[in-house]
């Protein structure tokens, strides 16, 4: 109910290699429903105070022409009459009180106006066929105050790869940052400028055609909502239990598992609630007989069509070249099956793993339940995070709220 | 944009073996925007002059506890109060003009209610995270003006096990054919009594709780739209031309590709597109190493969670293992190659390879382009259909109208 982006995963063996890995979202729920989950950081929801609006482009027909692309000098605002009170910072949930945008009239006028549902007859192909592709992002409040984005061209590439795939109109990734920019910093006021803090956005495109029959919509709307957050861990990391999962199947090469679709997501919950019914928080998704971990590993599982392309997870690796590299790691993108893993854990090799993703940064793991036996993350019994997640979180915070000036940070 | 339900394909072998199988229906697309595909069946969308109606439900809670289930007893039926006029049959098109039901308080009242948009909340889960399933299925119209079902159990069956698999509530399958048969009866007058015409049902539930957390949805919608429909092909079979398609896998075992789920259907979209550039109206999925045929057999590929449970592949079969096994054939569910395909082709072993599904009970196909070559289908020149096909379009269309009375069809 919560995270809208969830933590990849990484980890590190002792001795010469590294190991870090992202981890898809939807397998880092928000469980709302699982009381038996103690160990699970879940922020509850709370009434939401923020002002609420959407952007959002329609084009007359996608990907039959190539559309008029998305514009910004024709944007038009249209500000609430009716706008939120300020929620103090130390009561923010992270996921729910939106502040939005939309807009109805194709790509050339974009608006930012006042929170509203969408209107859609009950045959729009959104609701059939699963043409819908999203993002998740952040922007921050640094020192002087200034509102900042992370890494927002990843985000617009990934963006357009998923739309694409899905036969949805593709955008101006420049466009779409500089109207993101004009959202986020008319709605600056519901970013907290504490770290931790930060504005979560949900750019969304879903497909408008109202038709039974199956093909490339004949329209689209893309849409922006946002959220302000606080700390995926309010209180310290949290370690948590994963299970590794090999009776349910969430990628494959060949499919879509690589990009951020709502069709990756519904089918991972069902194997969620188990993992959940078993005491774990998460699933590790194995892949085919080698059952190769695709994720939660700092040498992360290559880009092979099976995970998603994750801007932690490139941030992270990024990083970990420039920094921990010269200080004698080395940076591996290598499949590892989960025996090695086992292994590695067996013979004390093991140092820690952890997730990775927009809403924690990290997340650090204890344990990951394999065949039904434990199989120890590294962490000692007092500790909540290794080494290097903790110093990966710093470094990327510091950029992200622009305590260092880093050109992956996009002033507002 | 205008086939709901497309046709799966089957097979047949010379020799002593036959073969029939089915294709899930998001990959026979309509392809409305693609001039290029003359041999292609595409009926145009007209205005719709249907009344129009739906059926929903709306549970409270969905998957933390057991809802209330379906009362068909409490039924509350809205009538417009602008009924549309009736539409010449001759001009019906597939998949449009819509007649619904809808209802908007959970499971407890249901209602049939004057056709009309879902107001949703842009950070409604079916938008981001594909919490969607639907059924395709029709109400015929008999000699003495019967209304009726075409073996809904199955459809219902199908439903609930696609609603579970993504954590969205079931329902009381009786209850639902009795709310989907008082929806056909009173909306009678719109279903054509001639042959080859009917009224498309469309049951679709989406999870429609408000949060951007990736969980099992606390509440979702249960609606039935239909549209009166015409033959799949006015003027006679028109057999199709296929291309086998290894560079995309459509389904994976322990994926989700048996179940009717909008994830399913988006994915399929560009493959499509690619085959139609090349001038065919449909793919043929492969998968693995092995390019088992996973399709359009009627020994057909078992049901190994690759493939959906059709209600006209088991109709075909069974009909196929009841009158064609005592003329000598035999009736195997197995799979096969593409190369065994393309040999069976080349030694003239292949008699036919037809299609089925709801919408045009069979589909004919002429030829499969295999690495880039032709493989024939078995197809005199001037045949649009091969002999198995055609008579099991005439087996089943005699029960879906009652001409024989068989328990498969359900009398409203």
């Amino acid at each position: 109910m919560i995270r809208p982006l969830l933590p990849r995963c990484a980890r590190a063996l002792r001795a010469t290699s590294t190991a870090a890995a992202r981890r898809p979202s939807h397998a880092l729920p928000a469980l709302p429903a699982l009381p038996a989950l103690p160990a699970l950081p879940i922020l509850s929801a709370s009434a939401s105070h923020a002002a609420r609006r959407m952007y959002s482009i329609q084009p007359e027909a996608a990907s039959t022409a190539k559309p008029v692309d998305v514009d910004p000098s024709k944007l038009v605002i249209h500000k609430t009459t009716n706008p939120k009170s300020l929620v103090d910072p130390s009561t923010l949930i992270f996921g729910r009180n939106f502040t939005e945008w939309t807009q109805t009239e194709g790509w050339r006028t974009p608006t930012i106006q006042p929170y509203q549902n969408l209107s859609l007859d009950p045959a729009t192909c959104v609701f059939h066929y699963g043409f819908e592709c999203f993002e998740g992002m952040k922007a921050y409040k640094d020192k002087a105050g200034n509102v900042r984005l992370f890494r927002p061209d990843k985000n617009m590439e990934r963006f357009n790869k998923s739309a694409a795939r899905i036969a949805l109109p593709t955008f101006s990734p420049s466009a779409l940052i500089d109207l993101i920019t004009r959202f986020a910093t008319l709605e600056e006021r519901f970013i907290p400028d504490q770290r931790g803090y930060s504005l979560y956005l949900r750019p969304t495109m879903i497909g408008t055609q109202k038709t039974l029959g199956v093909g490339p919509p004949g329209s689209a709307l893309l849409f922006v909502i946002a959220s302000p957050v606080g700390p995926y861990y309010p209180t310290g990391f949290k370690a948590i239990a994963l299970e590794a999962t090999d009776y349910a199947v969430r990628a494959w090469p060949g499919g879509v598992g690589d990009k951020k679709l709502g069709a990756n997501y519904a089918p991972c919950v069902l194997p969620q609630l188990e993992a959940a019914s078993r005491g774990f928080q998460q699933n590790l998704w194995l892949f085919g007989p080698e059952q190769y971990v695709t994720e939660k590993e700092l040498i992360t599982h290559p880009l092979d069509g099976t995970i998603l392309e994750g801007v932690t997870r490139d941030s992270i690796l990024s990083l970990a070249r420039e920094r921990l590299a010269p200080e004698g790691w080395r940076i591996s993108e290598r499949k590892i099956t989960m025996a090695a893993l086992a292994e590695a854990s067996a013979e004390g090799r093991l140092m820690e793993i952890f997730g990775a993703g927009t809403a924690a940064i990290v997340s650090p793991v204890r344990t990951i339940s394999w065949k039904g036996k434990p199989v120890d993350c590294g962490l000692k019994e007092h500790e909540e995070s290794g080494e290097i997640a903790l110093r990966m979180k710093g470094w990327i915070e510091a950029i992200q709220y622009g305590d260092e000036e880093h050109d992956w940070s996009h002033v507002c």
